[in-house]
């Protein structure tokens, strides 16, 4: 019998007979309300998954932990052919969800879906992020460029739709904590950017790109302050990737530095590392790829 | 004659047709764009400026500053008593134009009425904002009573409607800079509030009106940068006026420690000395009421 350490007891893991595995314990059973059934590797979610950093964290959750479970969502699975390609590899631990941020009823219905499978989250990853959109969004090279319809739409998009995202995923996080992980505490990871940095703010411009993910940094903070205020098992934390070749930074890479331009392989491991290393202190913390901290 | 002190020359100061007083002197002329005419004591806006802290900066600008013009505005003059009042005393110098900041075209209607009027403006106050609207918003005390639409309005008025209204006023500011006032630069300040600071977070809650001011706050210095780097002589500032009894703090009043509740006039009174004394070196920082810088 495979035993699952928890909270530093071990408890037997056994075959349920739907082919999931869970804890069967008593023990366990009185430590956690019965619908905290545990996940021996924990459950993860990745929002906005179906390409770029967000996809990279699908993969790498998948591939370096070979137990845990990874719930990848997008506005249109269907289309999602990244995730459908690692669904044919990893048919039983990867469940693909269809989730848009600016819907929060698709919200309130993955919750509903994670709630009903796992019954518990240990990890949720916020990787959307818009910066343009062609014809509709521009990064703001001057105030004369300034719109309020850009404004609102990114901060809709950056700043609203994680917050009302970890509304939704809040008792799921509570009920799986670090439980299954390496970790004491579940973790909320939401990826921001450097140039959401007030005081590291040297350069102007991207006024709606940047205001939006200050106001993501308030918000995640905000919410930490509540976590931590309730003894909950949660951590929130701010990831800055550096800037990573993808889809977001193509039109904007022509000025990264040598060496500066990172694969989103390498970023993701980084960031992988800070997300399973993280402790209770690092709670609303801003962390940048290499683990150093941002100012706000 | 009268002389008046512009970058350290003296011009002369004439009645004009109108009876308004205007600089005469080609020199002046020369330095200046003939749309520049400059006006004594400098030209001021206030917006929201119908009552509370803006109404008393539109009072005490017309007390403090025997010759300065000041344009007020408000969504609605006409029930704007307190406005009213004041133009009964200061009929000249005075001007009252309604300004909707979520209505861009009114932003615009004030802009070109400053423009026909006066050419040019020398400080413009953002001391609109919301915090609670009964029915409407209500600030949050906890994650679970966060709501899409109380974000994207208390961002909508608090951050994106200054910024886009700085957008509009900025050629205004760049003709007047210091000119006719006893500083070197333009100013835009904008109100903000302590509860914007990521760094000084310790209480949580509130996340409609956090996330906006911090959203100001990143936009004010993202405009700050981008003035600096023009050489325009106008400089953005972000305050903090404490707790001010007003309608906006009335219904959040119970916990303010002794001593800590401020009247308008004396807040108010404190900022203007932050303006009036503000520097070049000042721009794009964050000052409590006391002069205190506040972290971002």
């Amino acid at each position: 019998m495979k035993l699952l350490v928890v909270n530093q007891r071990a408890f037997p893991v056994m075959a349920s007979p739907l082919g999931l595995r869970f804890i069967a314990s008593k023990a366990c059973l009185r430590c956690y309300s019965s619908s905290a059934l545990k996940w021996e590797g924990g459950v993860s979610m990745v929002q906005g998954a179906s390409r770029g950093i967000g996809l990279e964290f699908v993969k790498q959750l998948l591939e370096k932990n070979e137990k845990g479970h990874v719930v990848a969502t997008c506005r249109n699975p269907d289309v999602a052919s990244g995730l459908l390609h690692l669904k044919n590899r990893y048919a039983e631990r990867l469940s693909i969800l269809p989730l848009d941020l600016t819907i929060e009823s698709t919200i309130e219905a993955s919750a509903k879906s994670i709630r009903e499978r796992f019954g518990s989250l240990n990890l949720l990853i916020n990787a959307s992020g818009i910066l343009s959109i062609p014809d509709v969004l521009q990064p703001e090279t001057t105030l004369t460029k300034v719109e309020k319809s850009s404004l609102l739409l990114a901060y809709e998009i950056n700043a609203v739709g994680p917050i009302v995202e970890i509304k939704h995923m809040w008792p799921l996080l509570k009920i799986g904590g670090g439980s299954g992980t390496e970790r004491d505490v579940a973790v909320v990871a939401n990826l921001s950017a450097r140039v959401g940095s007030i005081g590291d703010n040297h350069l102007g411009g991207w006024h709606s790109y940047r205001s939006s993910k200050t106001a993501l940094n308030q918000l995640t903070k905000t919410v930490s302050v509540e976590f931590a205020r309730r003894k909950d098992p949660i951590i929130c934390i701010l990831l800055h990737p550096g800037t990573v070749d993808t889809d977001l930074s193509r039109p904007f890479q022509r000025n990264v530095p040598e060496g500066k331009l990172f694969t989103k392989e390498f970023s993701v491991q980084k960031l992988l590392g800070i997300i399973n290393n993280a402790k209770k202190h690092d709670n609303g913390k801003f962390f940048a790829w290499d683990g150093q901290e941002i100012p706000w």
